[in-house]
């Protein structure tokens, strides 16, 4: 099975591609989907929007995780990045309704196996369960996968999209 | 000119299609787009981008004026509006890139004379504004209305979308 993982993001969205073969996981693509703050909003959605379609149309996933957003600080930042999360998840369930959704919690749970691990621990457990010899550059690209791999050894405990 | 002004939402999306000829102004259409919280969240965002699309099919607007989005309170409300919000954008800049943005402060300047009206009275302008004979309902159109009628008495003030 081949799952998209995505952590959302106005400046840097990053996805990462895996494909599962029973327990056995390979890395297929990880990268991101970078807009620049010299482009209007708008551009910046539309931007979005088509770097997600080549994403869908090029690596064909059957399945696709989100890292859930969470902010306490800029309110300002949070609804710029929202909007652009809205877009990209909007993207997504024209492509495919099997859509899942995982807290920084439960990904940590489920990488690391520690809630409360912090990104380093992440993307070592990244690196190690990939077998390869650097972490994932950039880190949202690193956390994406992150969130493909939380996902592919959730089973049946995954997480669809709660009502909001 | 053919104006459509939108007071973004997740449950309610407020839109109203207005008609200009000078300085005299006419409602084409006022209305609501609606989702309801027992679908999950990105059946509600496919929903809001295919009325949109919808609707700019219908009344093929000139312009689009967006009220813009505040938040000091309940920072998840803000963040699923805020994604309804950026569907909305994507989809009207997908249809035109003349896409302009007000506060409240500057639809209540432009329809009241006073940044500081109440909903009450910024519903009895629009209907003295357009001669009718009842304020528009639900308020969410009402509150598109006059953000398109202030883009329209706005002229060469009109406020494009800021960089994000």
């Amino acid at each position: 099975m081949r799952i998209l993982g995505i952590d959302p993001g106005l400046a840097t969205l990053g996805y990462g591609v895996i494909d599962t073969f029973g327990s056995r996981i390979e890395l297929v693509k990880a990268g991101a989907v970078i807009t620049t703050p010299n482009m209007a909003e708008p551009e910046r959605l539309i931007s979005i929007r088509q770097q997600i379609k080549e994403i869908l149309e090029t690596y064909a996933p059957d399945q696709i995780a989100f890292e859930e957003l969470f902010f306490c600080k800029n309110i300002t930042t949070g609804m710029s990045v929202s909007a652009a999360r809205g877009v990209t998840v909007c993207t997504c369930a024209e492509y495919t309704r099997e859509l899942f959704e995982y807290t920084p919690m439960q990904i940590k749970s489920a990488v690391v196996g520690n809630g409360h691990a912090d990104k380093h621990q992440v993307q070592q457990m990244v690196k190690m369960t990939l077998n390869m010899a650097d972490i994932i550059r950039p880190d949202d690209a690193a956390d994406a996968v992150a969130v493909a791999i939380t996902h592919a050894n959730t089973g049946l405990l995954r997480e669809e999209f709660r009502m909001k």
